[in-house]
């Protein structure tokens, strides 16, 4: 009953031969096929993108399209309702099941007779686009590596012993030989054996089998399997590993839709904050790679679990994941010992993508035999995320010269376009993460995290995280009363300093007024040096938050370490420019751009040219996992990036010493210029000049003793 | 300093350019070579089998060669002390380190200047014979599957920032493609990565890989790694799981030699004594399979612990096993439920050649990485075992028509030569292992092995497992004390009842002389039936150890159906008689012959002909263990296999009811009768004329009532 694609000729007799013109949409792939030919049969033979998942047996119904009946004076034809063969007794038997929809046909069954426009809905292309929800961001066509293949399985008899795995083996081959190249090297992991023979007992024969095969053209290989056809999606999770936060998507592996997240600190922070402690962590104590690797390893599971529980589905039928994560987090993921990540020459142990096992992992909440893909690392302290966010942003694809920025304990730097990409890391410490500051702490409820400071009255507004009101609004002190005011978290800090700048609170070289020199009784001195105070909770036992000129020197540090970092680049590219500046990281998404570029943490840029990409580095994997041409891909970019290693770069310290002024030293930012005023001021002259008509010949004096 | 095979050309000039002609014995091997080439070089060349395990740099001292001095007429050239380049301080410095041997040059250093005859003593010899102890059984020569290659790798630097596992690939494709030629895809399994730099560091970037290439056209596999040079073997474990026994050899894998051997009952045992009463623990108990699984790896784990103590070895330097066994054996220890094998049509789980690892295997023992090979299975009920069996046999590759039997609860029946192989198996049932037999008992110390007796007197005489002297010598009576007497095994079994028939106690039917009849106080009578009594301990406290009516009926089932498999294959074959009879199996070391023949185990032919292959499973997994080379041998044999289904086979039941005399009810046995006189006695018959003499009448009577 059903039709077997093998068969095609003897059924093109059956019709009468000849030849009829045949033209697909979308695609526009057309041409001339034997008449009586199935529609999926002309599809795959014109290349047309049309899925199919039970190979041609009128089950899955992947295979639906539509004729687009009437005339087509762009073709030159009227198609008929007669150009395709009437509804079998398989359409009719599936309509009654699970409903065909009007005016639809299974390809697998229709039959082109006459000159035909056939529609294949977005539904029934294999490579539709992912389904994204931030609208810049690039599509990618689907091109999963883990797809459900069902076959019918000839039972064994005892004139031909041949076991259960050959023979699934030997009916793969022949249903899908032609989708998979290598299809009779099937590779069936020994711990899916004794499934085998259950499933196919419970099937009668028919089986769906979970094929993964990366890239296509290696041997496939079963992932999973279920008695009969199996009509439920499958699963992927794309995870983002971060040092302090690790996020997670889970995906339907068809659609690339995301069906749940789930995300939580990384509890290695418990073995040091920031990377080079972790790193510290694994060369002091025996045992303390291990120790961080089952930490993240657990936090993955828990996220697998709540996750999964989330959208409702089973931990089996999660198949493939993806992990992305700088250099150490990659390796102590892997279980491997980070320390000589920690000095020179930052040797990695594995650089290249690489393709394993759940089981290979230690992750429990995932089948064993689950497909986990890591992205290639890019260097020593350039790592997986940083390939991620390449493979999202595609500045490889682009005609403007990008500079992606990913903003860490070790800032992430590519540049390029696509002529050729470069890349670097720099050491900008843990400040913008709001470490090493007076009132700094993580990114949570209560922290300030933007700023504004009125360049007339030098007042301050500000937003709280957890807060809707500004601190001007109204509703403001009713709403924070639930959360407090605890301190201020890296983008606070960044806007802060920046419109201290802008208010002339602060001068280029970084250094805060004195308060009759601001004229601002915000302005408290500390020693020899003055704070900007934002909040001052001090009476009813809050904390002050205030911005210190120590806090202003780190976050100096910081933002010239990353700016000279991106120069170094330019340098190597041989442009005192770029076009475009996308801020990534989880950190990214929350800078304002204006703000970065009167810190001079990034080159001059029109101010609309500098986007933040969001969790750039999350997307990507989100990427890898629905697409293995995506994998190919940034493999393929990721061995041509040009690696530039600062710390061996001469010109990085110039570079970086130039770029401790605020916006920076030698650089003009016209464009920023063009929007914003930088007050031209210069405390320290003022100072001096204030010292040297009260009693600047002491200081000159001790100076020769 | 180290001489690279790559810079050859660059060599010769240096010595003069030419060629010269050089003749490597044993092989044979001659060619023109470049002068200035080295012996190494120059074996690679011409296809000598000529080892190195240091890629060439005098390290390992695999390579090294003798210079046949001299005149050779045969050659028709003489060879001066000057046609090697004098040693050179690489040699030196090996002579000092390690100890060169006098007249002994390393091979990788030493330059061809002048016509050579070149000696490659064996132990340079990658593929040297297996030492095989069993003079009669085939040598096979060494291919091993893992090897230990030295690599320098090159430091990690800040320009060039490829991974330990990268730079580990490449220097290995660089040192080692010409033997690998899949050498640049080396497989680095990710429980390996933590080990990489450790060794890099310690080795100070020259470490020792243990690699794994079946078949050797294949990505070669990291197995293990050493920092520096290895110069400890690397060893392998060949494992028969028997459904009674578990029996494992330790081999060096780079010489075949067993190091150490253990063995064990298989304690699946518990579970049910026979393979069928196992699958019917698999089929009735939930986990009964698991627990199986469980039970026989944990006595795998415990041998090899066992063996690794005995041979002073380190179990982390196990890399490669081999098992054999029989379909259940082989499902059960990959975990999977057997039930499928317990009823037609016997459908096996998989039948290939497999290739896993320790880890997939969950043998705690071993290192996870380590490679597992089973070789196929022939079908539902001839198993691995078989397979190991031919392959140590070798009847694929002879003239004589051979027939080999493994004796076990399946008797698995191969025949065959060079024009192709045919197999089955017979449910023989479990009588020849002792069991359904009244005194039966599984051969161990006290049960008797051997029996005569004397067609005169009908006198026995025995031997019993663990005492030395027959019953009959000097000495037996003080001990037998020590073990006592307690029953009769298998081969004990064949041989009484063999004897009774020569002797005339037992007629071709199968039945027991009365006591009258035959003539002997042996005899006594139980019911309507006799029994000969072999030894009766029933007054100091023993048992009474006779052979019943219905000890012989359960041996006649078993030798019938053993017989009528053979039968049913030399049909297949169109044959009526073989050439040779191979009695393999642990059980097959220990039958005579002669008392199989009369028995009519077996078909006729000449006795000379008729050997027993000792536990040729075993030697079997040794061979493959020994050489990948083997296993693409047996695969490709059992691929070609046909395969008979007793079961189906219409004539089966013909032969089994023929079979059921002593020794056949229509074979005449030639052969066996130019040797033994097998008296024409039928005691039915007398027994008839005896009733009918004294009151027939009666029993005809009855029956017309």
């Amino acid at each position: 009953m059903n039709e077997d694609p093998q068969e095609r000729p003897t059924a093109a007799q059956a019709e009468g031969t000849g030849t009829v013109k045949v033209v697909f949409t979308p695609s526009g792939r057309r041409g001339e096929i034997e008449r009586g030919t199935s529609v999926l049969a002309a599809a795959r033979m014109l290349g047309v993108d049309l899925d199919s998942v039970c190979g041609g047996r009128g089950i899955c119904g992947r295979c639906r399209v539509r004729l687009a009946e009437g005339t087509h004076p762009k073709e030159g034809f009227h198609v008929a309702a007669e150009a395709l063969s009437p509804p079998n007794e398989v359409e009719a038997r599936y309509d009654r099941v699970r409903g065909l929809g009007k005016g639809f046909r299974l390809g697998c069954q229709a039959r082109i007779l006459a000159p035909a426009v056939i529609d294949v809905p977005p539904e029934s292309q294999v490579h539709r686009q992912v389904v994204r929800k931030d609208a810049d961001a690039r599509p990618v066509p689907m091109a999963p590596a883990t797809r459900i293949r069902l076959v019918e399985v000839p039972p064994a008899t005892l004139e031909a012993p041949a076991g259960a795995a050959e023979r699934i083996r030997t009916a793969f081959a022949a249903s899908w030989g032609e989708e998979y190249p290598a299809a009779a090297k099937l590779v069936i992991p020994p711990a899916l054996l004794p499934a085998l023979q259950p499933a196919l007992a419970a099937g009668k024969g028919t089986v769906s089998l979970a094929i993964h095969a990366d890239p296509p053209s290696a041997p496939p290989v079963l992932v999973a399997l279920w008695p009969g056809f199996r009509k439920e999606p499958v699963f992927g999770i794309a995870v983002d590993v971060g040092s302090t936060t690790i996020a997670l998507h889970l995906a339907d592996l068809a659609t690339g839709e995301v069906v749940a997240s789930s995300g939580r600190m990384n509890p290695q922070i418990r073995f040091g904050e920031d990377l080079m402690s972790r790193v510290s962590h694994a060369m002091m104590h025996p045992g303390g790679t291990a120790e961080m690797t089952a930490a993240v390893r657990e936090a993955i599971d828990a996220l697998i679990g709540e996750a999964g529980t989330e959208a409702g589905i089973r931990a089996g039928d999660i198949l493939e994941a993806v992990f992305v994560g700088n250099p150490v987090m990659h390796h102590l993921l892997l279980g491997i010992d980070p320390s000589p990540l920690g000095q020179a020459p930052f040797a990695l142990t594995t650089n290249g993508a690489l393709r394993l096992t759940a089981r290979d992992l230690g992750l429990g909440a995932l089948p064993g035999e689950a497909r986990i893909y890591l992205p290639p690392l890019i260097a020593g302290h350039v790592g997986a995320d940083a390939a991620a966010v390449i493979l999202a942003e595609a500045p490889h694809q682009a005609e403007e010269l990008t500079l992606i920025v990913d903003v860490g304990t070790n800032a992430e730097i590519i540049l390029g376009d696509r002529n050729g990409l470069l890349a670097c890391s720099s050491p900008t410490g843990p400040a913008f993460e709001g470490a090493q500051i007076s009132a700094g702490q993580r990114a949570a409820p209560g922290a300030i995290e933007r700023v504004r400071i009125d360049p007339v009255t030098k007042e301050p507004r500000f937003k709280v995280i957890g807060v809707a009101p500004w601190s001007d609004e109204e509703g403001f002190t009713e709403a924070v009363a639930e959360v407090g005011i605890t301190g201020i978290c890296g983008s606070g800090i960044i806007e802060a300093v920046a419109e201290m700048r802008m208010a002339g609170i602060l001068d280029a070289a970084g250094l805060i007024g004195a308060p009759e020199a601001v004229g601002s009784a915000r302005i408290v001195t500390e020693g020899r040096t003055h704070a900007y105070v934002l909040h001052d909770a001090r009476r009813e036992g809050g904390p002050r938050i205030a911005i210190t000129q120590n806090d202003v020197r780190a976050i100096q540090l910081a933002k010239s370490a990353l700016h000279a970092g991106a120069r170094l680049l330019m340098d190597e590219r041989g442009v005192e420019r770029v076009d475009r500046i996308v801020l990534a990281g989880a950190f990214g998404a929350h800078i304002s751009p204006l703000h970065a570029m009167v810190l001079g943490m990034i080159p001059d840029a029109p101010l609309e040219k500098v986007v933040s990409a969001g969790n750039a580095a999350g997307t990507g994997a989100r990427l890898a996992l629905a697409s293995c041409e995506a994998r190919a891909e940034i493999e393929e970019v990721v061995r041509h990036i040009r690696k530039v290693e600062t710390a061996i770069a001469p010109r990085f310290q110039e570079h970086f010493v130039a770029a401790n002024a605020i916006p920076h030293a030698h650089e003009p930012y016209t464009e920023l210029r063009k929007v914003v005023d930088l007050p031209e001021i210069d405390f320290n002259a003022a100072r001096r000049a204030a010292r040297d008509a009260e009693g600047g010949g002491r200081r000159r004096r001790r100076r020769r003793s």
